[in-house]
């Protein structure tokens, strides 16, 4: 079994758009707008629609067999009003993706987002996390390290403001994937710089903080292919010890895992050599950042199956990166798979 | 000839952290304190001690020859108060490398800080850049992409605001390396996700820009072994080709050169393999980020010789990493060099 743990709906019926939308313009009149939840309609043959030659479509070419499914995460959008506008926006959005994973349950299982915004408490993003959880069925959750997009002006992942969450999580025993939305900042690429410059930094807020001592039990994943962190591995080997701190293993590979959203041999291949098997988890990010085929392979950049399949690798660390680790890192989505439903 | 394109000057004497500590202490009691240039009083001696049982010692035990070395990067310290601070330190940083090259004509040649502030015009840069080329024979410059150190809150690299910089940099024919300064934002860790991540945004600014098609000569060098870049260069030639660009080799490769500071073995070779040896230069930043050995290899982690040595590369390609490119990049050092003497 082939399970991508990282994908978005990217590919959202206009209704998600146009609500977003009527979102934007209330602000625009009044910035400090309070909206109602309202209506989002879409129906089941639009949702089908959005995905039958898309992500359902890849799936079935590729030969990956489950994705973990999230709200699009440059949508998430958490610098657009204020907090009242991110939780009815954020329910809205992990409701269609509960939807999604009804309409296909051995295709896809749900992720939420949450419903963060700039110096707001984390108390919303909580209930939101355990309404997700365990009246959906999800098994894991986004959250942005820089709910301001790209100004970086709250606190870091170490803050005690966020403990709650990390609480919340490790009680009903989900991982979070540590992902940015847009930036409206110009200075930053939104696909491009920002998401890899944001998994870069949270993995160094994680490596120069306590924040695995307190939890012990957290994980969290890294996207992207841990940013720069493979790449640059020697350095942060280097700066941990410079620091006075155990080696990375001890130190940060207990809690913190990453995926193969890296999209050429060359990367793939630093990424496998570089970082455990135990470590890697198997992801496409399709339908996401880079949409076309790769003229040096005549393959889609995005179809990251290819070059791990292409990897040296033994088969029972190919094994775990398919599957075993997804399943460890999730383990409500091993409960499922377990039970014989994803549902 | 191995010639390390990328060298701090991390070791200086006492006085230089005093004479910062002071324009610190004015800036406390009156933020808007404007100064004047003093004194920063060092001997010769100092110098030679700062620099005997450091740089000039690891250059002896590593076998390069010549480091392009300039001020303390993390020390630019853009952000610390205003436009007139950052001149007087500036100018100062500056002749104290100038009198290092003098003084070690064959191990140092200087590469120029530049006065930048947050908000500031570019005219006292153009001014230093100017000053250190022509009176002092600097060949080269560091270029701080993010002078708000951390915040962002300046314009994109892109930006008309920069294209006087840019205008002289082409007439004295001299290269930037775009390099950032300390982070005073705690979400950002200096050398660690800062230095990376503001390399992989800068690298990023290029690509979605036009700034190269109006600078055709400009020639720029991204450091860190380009940030992310390397390691996600399927993402970016993805990126590029959803955006209707060229190819990046066409795009950006015969400006933007990437340096060899990445420090072990596996990231080393990623950079060698995806990018062209033409576009490599060598560097080890030392004494810089790491400072410690790697308990792996028995080496010091910044010891980036022995990755390229130890690399598999045909004769040519590495003589053009360790001298070749250098030389290209940067032609005052190459007019030096061709005449006999790099004082």
């Amino acid at each position: 079994m082939i399970i991508d743990c990282h994908g978005h709906y990217t590919t959202t019926p206009a209704a998600v758009g146009e609500y977003r939308a009527a979102q934007e313009a209330a602000l625009r009149t009044e910035p400090g707008h309070i909206g109602v939840k309202g209506i989002m309609a879409i129906s089941d043959d639009e949702i089908r629609d959005s995905l039958e030659g898309a992500q359902l479509k890849f799936q079935g070419e590729r030969g990956t067999d489950l994705t973990l499914f999230s709200p699009r995460a440059s949508w998430m959008g958490h610098h657009i009003g204020n907090i009242s506008t991110s939780i009815f926006w954020t329910q809205h959005c992990n409701e269609l993706v509960a939807r999604v994973c009804g309409l296909y349950p051995d295709n896809f299982a749900p992720v939420c987002q949450l419903p963060q915004s700039p110096g707001a408490p984390i108390g919303p993003s909580v209930a939101e996390l355990r309404r997700c959880v365990t009246e959906m069925g999800f098994v894991g959750c986004n959250l942005n390290p820089d709910p301001s997009g790209g100004f970086w002006t709250g606190p870091p992942l170490s803050d005690r403001t966020w403990y709650p969450l990390y609480e919340a999580m490790i009680e009903l025993d989900v991982p979070a994937m540590v992902h940015v939305s847009a930036t409206c900042n110009p200075n930053f690429h939104t696909t491009g710089s920002h998401y890899l410059g944001a998994d870069t930094t949270a993995f160094m807020q994680l490596l120069t903080s306590d924040l695995l001592k307190d939890f012990p039990d957290l994980r969290l994943i890294i996207p992207h292919g841990g940013g720069a962190a493979p790449y640059h591995w020697g350095r942060f080997r280097g700066i941990a010890q410079d620091m006075g701190k155990p080696p990375l293993a001890e130190l940060l590979l207990r809690n913190v895992f990453f995926d193969t959203c890296v999209y050429h041999q060359a990367g793939i291949d630093c990424l496998l050599s570089v970082i455990p098997a135990d470590n890697i988890l198997f992801a496409s990010e399709m339908i996401g950042a880079v949409r076309g085929i790769d003229p040096e392979t005549g393959h889609f950049y995005d179809d990251t199956r290819r070059y791990i399949d292409a990897a040296t690798l033994e088969d029972e660390s190919r094994a775990k990166i398919f599957e075993g680790n997804v399943r460890r890192v999730f383990p409500r989505l091993d409960a499922r798979l377990t039970k014989g439903t994803t549902a």
